[in-house]
């Protein structure tokens, strides 16, 4: 009954994968924008490790349906339909879409959770969603692990604060922290410090001051906004989906 | 004039070491165990990285004068003269010896800050006396670097906190947070969660939790006396010594 958090892909502090049901936190702005495109009626979301990785990878799958999607350094990766902004990923843009999507830091964090019992992607668009499932694997004596993606290997304000979001909702109004690893205790210890607002994180976050000398200050706001895609994306075989059968 | 906190040695961030002047913590217990060997008396402690290589080296450097220290577990290595507990660093243990000392932590945060213009040791027995030079070098325009130890490649509260005094010092009562990463500012944000006690933090980690059910509370209370050891011990030449000349 384990309910650990790891603020980087690598590094687990031994917490291993296996067995586990784990949420992977990427808020700026992967799983954003994953749960934006999915709710607007994406098929599935693929996640490539390179952008030579997603070239590939369009031309394997290559059909009508495919779309690149990616940045590097917050930025559209030149010739890809798509950037990596949940504003982006309208209805108009992505349904029925299957979409090959690279970033910089949160292809890694899904890879690292490769081997796990169940791998689920969690923001603020869809906090309630993983949030309830989160309680329901704790309460019922499961191992959790939430991986952040971090950045470049290290720290991020802004996923460790959706991870202590998370945890919150995980253990609920008991406030029982047995069980939690120095990492989860710390996250907590960072809602308690800002409070429920989403977007006080985000915007110290060195991501999000990146976003905001890029000019995507619209994306942290669309960030910030609870169960604004209220989905629940799983990712299984090499690919991001709804969970299925849809709940 | 950087002033960031890496919670890992492994994955800075992109934070690298060359030039800086960084700042190892590893409150319980190397750091301290070291500055309570250097106060009381040693002459030097060479860090090893595995047992073999402390017996290595203590064969190497071989005299009266060397002692081989260190743990795994918590426990002390069999045969070894110490263990890793400060309380054990009395000065007629140590007066004028040589330790080899090999901890599973402290050793590889050691190793990860080689490289850098000048690196310190830093824990609550020598708060002051590291607080002081990390605000110097920061108001002076230098770059610092706080490298936790940590859990086993994770993030350790214990050594959060302490990081998070150590930024506090540095830049002092202005509150200015520019320049600092995004670990530096969570680490901020634990010491106004947790207060200027140091005892809560270290017995909530899990380091701290490890060492009360093995029997060495005792030293969480030591590891938890500010500036016990206002020494300020300094790795170069894969030696721990005190800053020379002594200021």
């Amino acid at each position: 009954m384990s309910l650990d958090v790891a603020f980087t892909p690598i590094g687990h502090g031994g917490a291993e994968v296996q067995g586990r049901t784990v949420f992977v936190v990427d808020i700026l702005r992967a799983t954003t924008t994953i749960c934006a495109a999915l709710h607007h009626g994406a098929r599935a979301i693929v996640p490539a490790a390179s952008t030579e990785e997603a070239l590939r990878l369009g031309q394997t799958l290559g059909s009508d349906d495919v779309l690149l999607a990616g940045e590097r350094n917050t930025e559209r990766i030149p010739g890809f339909a798509l950037g990596n902004s949940p504003l982006e990923m309208t209805p108009e843009a992505v349904r029925g879409k299957l979409l090959v999507l690279t970033t910089t830091n949160g292809t890694g964090a899904l890879l690292a959770a490769q081997g796990a019992a169940t791998v689920y992607l969690a923001a603020a668009v869809n906090i309630g969603q993983a949030g309830r499932r989160a309680r329901e694997i704790h309460r019922g004596g499961g191992d959790v692990l939430v991986i952040c993606a971090g950045r470049e290997g290290g720290f991020g304000l802004d996923d460790a604060y959706c991870a202590g979001r998370l945890v919150q909702a995980a253990i609920g109004d008991k406030k029982n922290t047995e069980g939690l690893n120095d990492a989860a205790l710390a996250s907590l210890d960072l809602v308690r410090r800002y409070g429920e607002r989403w977007e006080r994180p985000l915007r110290l976050s060195a991501a999000g001051r990146d976003l905001i000398a890029a000019g995507f200050r619209a994306d942290i706001t669309e960030a910030a906004r609870p169960d604004a895609y209220p989905v629940l994306p799983q990712f299984a075989e090499r690919r991001v989906t709804l969970e299925a059968p849809a709940s």
